[in-house]
């Protein structure tokens, strides 16, 4: 069995090379991987070698946004079935801690995440996986879709952080894919107004082609709002846009800003502000899934490049080098 | 000033008649009436004379789904102008019990109601209102938009009683106009599979033409479903479709089922069900408006007659005596 | 190793037996059992052969509500060690299915549930089970402590699934044990007044001596409450019981009625009163170890009545014929 | 009608004077002032003139933790009658606006508080409020518990913003009256193990005294808990007990710091912690009552001295100047 892989080497190169595969054991699938969607994370990983206390410490393969088809299953299998297409959860939980037996599985301490070192990720050709790390997309979704279901994750579950409720008037700071993605989740959870700021001008022009209002810099001085999502991780933003929330505002933080952020906490005493800080997600695959495959979530638009594996490289930098991109797509089979 | 009002002088005799009107005080507004509603209290007060422990007694204006033009404002209205087109919410609160207080106004136990006896309702030219009852609707929505935004704030809060959350699967049983709106508020909050029962084949070929699942009878038998949104009030349908309910599943009953329902509570406890009685609805209006004026929601579809004033006693009969038939609008300026 | 069990044969028919027991293998710990609590369904198998569908076929050991001391552990236990004394949790999970990884691991479909046929439960001598089942007690709390930390989990979670806030006004109906349990759980979660009824002057009397008003037949005819929780299981109770509730009222259905209960359901409409069914606990132990051992609970006044193993159909049989008793404790070391 | 009044004059000056009165009006009721309760920010007022933006501007009384007796009612009274005992809510809410009936009347733009500049508080011997601002006490609490309802309104209100759930481990940072009773309130609503910390050894001991585990500086390095309530108010502490929480952990901000405080934000997405923001208290009066009453609760061992109304300034300034006091408590018939 060929298996390519983007393998990063070190901080900084990539080369595609032959990587051993096998075949899956117990619950374990193979996934044929045909499309993967680059993150900011990767390519922090690629250009820093670091995210945080995650170091890269060796060769790794990137990659955790991801979709293919089934190619082949384990003997204790019974989710999926080969030919089966599905989109990936990245996490694997050790469903055994408090955190797994409380539904914050996501928060368990011994979680394999793809991508995340030392853990090598979906940027191969052929991936070996739990079968209940996959949920089987509909075939109005192409794997495009189905690899976008983790950024609308993302998104999904900020949505929740912030308790956001019916008719909330909502707002997104940063409106990269991910701002843009949690905007759509907000609306397609019934939100009132949902307006995302964002200090590119493409990026602002880019939400208003899909109906949101969008400013360049900041909302509407007078604007008020019941809900914040702070995706933008630049310092300076939350502060500012806490002053726009109401009494009784919910922030989610989704951006993760470096250093120290300086906030004046007792201005917020008075209008009793809640801020809640986001870690990726948790129960939101078949939620995303419903949403794109039924329209109410367009993530086709937000892919704005493609590229084959030998590409890979190109894919992780496009975001840096190219201000009109939005979302990479590799596709390990081209 | 003139002010036909359709008066129901004795259940089963309603006139138009000209009824005294007055200029808007404090906090009042006059508004005039361009687009009811007909809800099937209305009927039941028409031809049984009562609901319940509500009973008719004396000459009465039907009518609570409303909406029109703001005419003249009282001295201390700050909310509207004149011009204003609005939609009305039917439910006064004392603003000062308990209820009101705690966010729960619409179980207010002096709450004045549109047409709940003995107060009269909106099936008027000119109807003198609290300004707190009127919420503006943009101009891409339409009077009878505005009136459709009370049937729309039952179905969004028995998603809220039955604890609606995205990725829901849910049955809605009974899909007249109340069962119809209710789907449509799942699917706008992003329930994943919305499945609609009724008896009618009419009224499940309706459901199906805005892109429902929806069946004659009950659902597949092998479907399983997070909430269940009773709306039928037929007995027999809630046992059945409670059995439908997966582990820790939610039902909101909006349907009144007259007399005893027997359920077989014991077969509730090992999934641990929870059943929530539904009234009316609360803080629903912006929401309503912006799923309708987003087109998240369908209100218009809905509508399938019109009448003018001095057709209102035909209007409140079309649902018993036309099985094709699902919202009449009465126009009082017609 | 001796490992004496109170085996029921059949129903109605329990003989003292030695039993097969062996070495505790990976994560599992071998428990010296020296206290076991009767529950009513224990005496329900032991009489009727049967509760609901689960239905007795062939030999059992039954009992689960139990504490013991390590006597032995496998080799991949980490959570305690021998000479630990234990309160058991009586339900495993799956772990592994979407109830559990949402944090509902008791509506697991695949729970093995001590005494539960076919497994058996804890009225032996030694016990193995796996350490996740275990939860250590301090000195302070003494065996019985420890068994008694089951029927107060079922209070404790009908307080959780009656959404039960501080301040709310309770009213238990049936003051067995776990109505005395679900009440003292009440007030120990800041409950403002907690009424208990009961048909049996002698659990009135009981209840009243640990501070609760109390009520031979119904509460007082003026009384509301925020919360009902229903353990007494006697048809026509609960009906009686939820005309009581204010509007907004919460009831958790502790007690299993035989058949169907007959409810006016439409009369709760106007008050949304929500009734929430209860199975069970999750997630309770720690909380209960530290409500008892911290004297906001007192579990060991219930505990009117102790038996040798070799009495256990004594113990079983103890509530049928004695009215004045409440729990009986089974103690297999004696 | 004698009226002495503790009046500020201008930031340091206090004089005892004759203030006129009147007759109750409406739904107001006359209350004879018992115990008033000192809080730090009525020494606040005296020693620097200004909270945040609430400026001192002209003489103003002082004191809002009050109880008394009900000296006279107007015509409109209903819920209280002379003679009655009562613990005073120190905020009046429009009951009109967004917040007041979405339940957050405590956050209502409009709401007039006692002895918030410009409105006058409690330190006098007749007080003429809104009856609905009255709670009667039972009569084994003394005034002085009555007025103790206010500080531990804030203790019960920032366990709910910080979802404290029973069973949550829980540190509360700072040992003063309010730290002290928001301990209490997370030990009566069923929390775990409650941890205080304070730097001050007086504080320390008390709080050991009332059976709290309790440290001088931090909690133990190894320490981790499910609840955080920051009560000092001193920067520096907050991000320090933020690393003591576990995922998923809740922070509820009292203690209003002065300036910025710089949180390392990103370090707390991996275990998504919440940070709440507390503004005093909302329907908590009752609760309190019921927790004080029943013994759950004791508000009398922080008292630990009491001035004559002509005492007043010393009662205000005693924090400042005995390190050995917690609460005073000013007695204006005295």
């Amino acid at each position: 069995m060929h298996n390519l892989a983007a393998v990063m080497q070190r901080p900084g190169v990539i080369v595609v090379q032959e990587r051993p595969t096998r075949d899956p054991r117990g619950r374990e699938v193979a996934v044929r991987i045909e499309a993967v969607g680059v993150c900011g994370s990767d390519t922090t990983y690629l250009t820093a070698g670091r995210i945080g206390d995650y170091v890269v410490d060796g060769a790794i393969v990137l990659g955790h946004e991801a979709a293919g088809q089934v190619a082949a299953v384990g003997p204790d299998v019974t989710r999926v079935r080969v030919g089966d297409r599905v989109a990936i959860e990245p996490g694997t939980p050790c469903r055994d801690c408090r955190e797994c037996l409380t539904g914050n599985y996501h928060l368990c301490p011994r979680l394999v995440f793809l991508a995340t070192p030392p853990h090598d990720g979906a940027l191969v050709q052929r991936l070996v996986i739990d079968e209940r790390n996959l949920f089987a997309i509909p075939d109005g979704m192409s794997y495009e879709d189905g690899a976008m279901v983790e950024p609308l994750s993302v998104g999904l579950w900020a949505c929740r952080r912030a308790t956001l409720r019916p008719g909330d008037d909502v707002l997104v700071t940063g409106a990269g894919p991910v701002g843009i993605l949690a905007a759509q989740a907000a609306r397609a959870l019934g939100a009132a107004r949902v307006v995302l700021t964002d200090v590119s001008p493409f990026r602002v022009g880019f939400a208003r082609s899909l109906g949101f209002e969008a400013h360049d810099g900041e909302a509407d001085a007078d604007a008020r709002f019941d809900v914040l999502i702070e995706c933008s991780g630049a310092s300076g933003v939350l502060p500012e846009a806490l002053e726009r929330l109401r009494p009784a505002g919910r922030a989610a933080i989704v951006g993760m800003a470096k250093g120290d952020v300086a906030l004046a906490l007792a201005h917020y005493n008075p209008r009793e502000l809640t801020i809640s800080m986001v870690n990726r997600y948790a129960h939101t695959w078949p939620t995303a899934i419903s949403l794109i495959s039924s329209g109410r979530v367009d993530v086709r638009s937000i892919v704005t490049h493609r590229f084959p594996l030998a590409e890979t490289e190109r894919a992780l930098l496009l975001a840096r080098r190219d201000p009109h991109s939005l979302k990479a797509i590799v596709q390990p089979q081209l």
